[in-house]
């Protein structure tokens, strides 16, 4: 791969001497257009087996340019906190807002290329950490993000010369830390083996949204001046109004009206009566707190969504969960207008950084649902946006379920001549946090429309990973049994 | 102390069945409408002897309210990253938004009391660490927190099986660490010497914003009715306009125009040629790197302020300072409008949020002096707000040299002629980031104001942990010089 690189690429002094102070300008207003026009991030990944070169080069970008709008990053071991959420936890949390440029050194591809090296994973799984960061990177290009992953080539003997030399000096001059330095022994040993890995990886991972750039690294000259000419371009030509190269919506399936709509499936009439009420709910709650805090449960978590019509139960099935659960590891989210630093990151970063660590609940009223239900029905994101948040959130909720995480899903259903009596019955008397408001009255007038969202939304994202249960809650006795028992249920299958 | 609550305090059954559902009701009221009216954040710290009851009130408050709003947060273990920044930062992290309510068990008051109990501080230790939490609550309070400080009280015979209860059930039923266990067991052979320690660190505590209310807790009944009709009562009694309990300003001293201004003593003519630049400004950074890159510093982090007028040249420096770090210790921030989060929180939490874990470098490009530069200079904050900024201040660069970190701060000082000549050579060529707006020609008319203002801060706030650095700015390199060498200085002096 790359034959064409190990042809001699340089740059003299001289040469260097005029083109850099020019190039400094270019990248500096490309950046400073960037950030006043703000509606997309660059996503800088070095990468390649110049691991000092590379090192060398984000620097030199870094003095380049205005350092107070870039981020770096690189892939440092993950701290405690990280080390206790999924995957993609610590890069989702490390994104450059739109506007900004943020540097990652490797990032995402240090554990795959890691893990099957030593192998920790077979070719199999190694197969599915290349899909994860396909979906991840084609994820944030559908949201925009300008992407420029340069690869770092190095002939075999300057490259194993560098590695070692990295071992001596560089332990110290970079903060290696022994493991790294370790590995770079490793890499240096069976070095064939290591570039067979990379290349695969890059290849795998190389697509016209987010594609590999080769870099010949041996000379520095030429290596930043041809980063950093390709940075400016790129951001030029996006601003200049390039239409970004976007991703084939993962989704093309038409959602289809015919057919029976699941909801009709339910049989609303279902109740308890209040004797039988009170000590199932106490039986469930009491299982569902000796699961929470059973040892099984440490390097766990659980992650529920509570969905469903206005007025129909939630703050109140979330109650009885609370009630059940250690406050000290328990967080509910209410799902409201996302803030602006959420408003300058792809929509599932607001929900990312909500994951709870191992050992934590964390229970959402409203979810990322919202972007198939309100968002689809009012038409605040366009037809292509919630359609592939379908494929998106099945990846987001499977990298979940995939770190331990317990994903329970709950749609409360109540009818339409129920929810007209419980908006009734409030107007009346009722807790002033229980308004109605003229949005209830809106929202319940497109009843047909939501009810499609609603059947499309649980047809398609209803995985055995994370299911939906669709709760029958014209009555709320019955409702919230059926929510503390299927929460207890999962939990007790999954531990 | 709290002699009547060894009287005998009962709620019968029936008594508590007819309450509950009304307060229940209040409470929820009161939360809605602090949530609408979302003008001050509220904070219920539960503290005393009786641990079960404490960890039973939050649970009962908390399921008694719209869980959706409160946050509960408990004194666990810190996380790894909690452990690499100041004491503070945790519960800093974790204040709860204005209009929102936050739960803390014991929280600040736990580490005081746990230290000094095991001897690990003395005495003058421990009323230094009850100064930090009068500071902290007492900012807390002027930024208008609602405080309601329970003390939860139980005869000793009852208190001691408590506790022993929860060395038994306790470690499972509430995910106490050993650690927690073991302090439990220390307590209860020297039960009177812990409670010694908590009346002194109550009493010392107990101030007329944020009082500590004794509370009965034998009896549950009781304990749970008494703190929900305190809170709904507090809660109701602030928005219906009482007036906050306010701590009286710190500073009260008033800002004098007499005497030479700071500024004056600088001589601005200070210059070096570009071939004395070259070779120091080399040298400063070969030195800078070394240092951040030493063992020593592992443990230890850098903050750098950077201050000036229009046009001083702060990004350029910083840019320099850059050059000579590795960027993945290296986080710039540059300080712009607050974010809405930002917005609900008291006016340090930004900067807070900021503060780099151990080994780490921050470059704040402008920062938390704002308040009582701009803030003051344009009346947007009020002058009893920007005059206890200084003490404010003080205290948050004491608590971040206290852990380690070094505070360097700089005003790059240029002159008015410097400054009209830098204005025009942008306004003709020069990078876009450097556009002269109109903001930049109303600071420069303001430019007397500016000078007592930087001079009244200098003089509050340049202390021996955090002293302020004049940089003679009107000549770039020798600026730079200063800067870069300032640095390696007082590393190399605190390493």
């Amino acid at each position: 791969m790359f034959e064409s690189l190990k042809l001699a690429h340089e740059i003299g002094e001289a040469e260097y001497e005029a083109e850099e102070p020019l190039l400094r300008g270019r990248l500096i207003d490309a950046q400073f257009d960037l950030l006043e026009a703000g509606d997309f991030p660059v996503i800088v990944l070095l990468s390649g087996m110049d691991v000092l070169g590379r090192s060398a080069a984000a620097r030199q970008l870094q003095s380049w340019m205005d350092p107070r709008h870039i981020r770096p990053y690189a892939a440092v071991r993950p701290s405690e906190e990280e080390r206790d959420r999924p995957r993609l936890w610590r890069f989702w949390r490390a994104l450059p807002a739109k506007g900004r440029i943020g540097i990652f050194l490797n990032a995402w591809y240090d554990g795959p290329m890691r893990d099957y090296f030593l192998d920790r994973i077979d070719h199999g799984q190694f197969g599915a950490r290349i899909d994860e960061i396909r979906r991840f990177e084609q994820l944030l290009a559908q949201e925009g993000a300008l992407f420029l992953k340069a690869f770092f080539f190095l002939p075999k003997k300057r490259s194993i010369k560098g590695i070692k030399k990295l071992k001596k000096e560089g332990a110290a001059a970079w903060k290696l830390s022994e493991e790294e330095a370790e590995l770079g022994k490793a890499f240096a040993k069976r070095y064939d083996h290591a570039v067979e890995i990379l290349e695969e990886l890059v290849s795998a991972t190389s697509t016209a949204y987010a594609p590999w750039i080769p870099l010949a690294s041996a000379d520095p000259h030429y290596r930043d001046l041809t980063l950093g000419r390709t940075l400016a371009d790129a951001i030029c030509e996006r601003l200049a109004g390039a239409a970004p190269k976007v991703p084939k919506s993962g989704t093309s399936t038409t959602i289809s009206r015919a057919g029976p709509n699941l909801l009709d499936s339910l049989d609303l009439s279902k109740a308890l009566t209040r004797e039988d009420y009170k000590p199932r709910l106490k039986e469930a709650q009491r299982r569902l707190t000796a699961l929470t805090l059973s040892r099984r449960f440490e390097d766990r978590a659980l992650v529920a969504v509570f969905e469903g019509n206005d007025a129909a139960g939630k703050g109140g099935g979330i109650r009885r969960v609370v009630q059940a659960l250690d406050p000290r590891m328990t967080r509910v989210i209410p799902i409201a207008a996302p803030s602006d630093e959420e408003q300058a990151q792809p929509y599932l970063w607001r929900f990312w950084r909500r994951i709870p660590p191992r050992g934590h609940v964390t229970l959402f009223d409203r979810s990322w649902y919202g972007r198939v239900l309100v968002e689809r029905v009012e038409g605040f994101a366009a037809e292509d946006d919630w359609m592939r948040a379908y494929d998106e959130i099945r990846s987001f909720e499977a990298e979940l379920a995939d770190d331990g995480i317990v994903v329970v899903k709950f749609w409360l259903a109540i009818d339409k001549k129920e929810q007209l009596r419980r908006f009734k019955a409030r107007e009346a008397i009722g807790y002033k946090r229980h308004k109605i408001t003229e949005e209830d009255w809106r929202n319940r007038r497109k009843w047909r429309a939501y009810k499609q969202a609603v059947h499309d939304m649980v047809d398609r994202t209803s995985t055995a990973a994370a299911p939906w249960t669709l709760v029958e809650a014209n009555d709320k006795y019955f409702a919230r049994v059926k929510v503390l028992k299927t929460l207890a249920d999962r939990l007790e299958a999954e531990l």
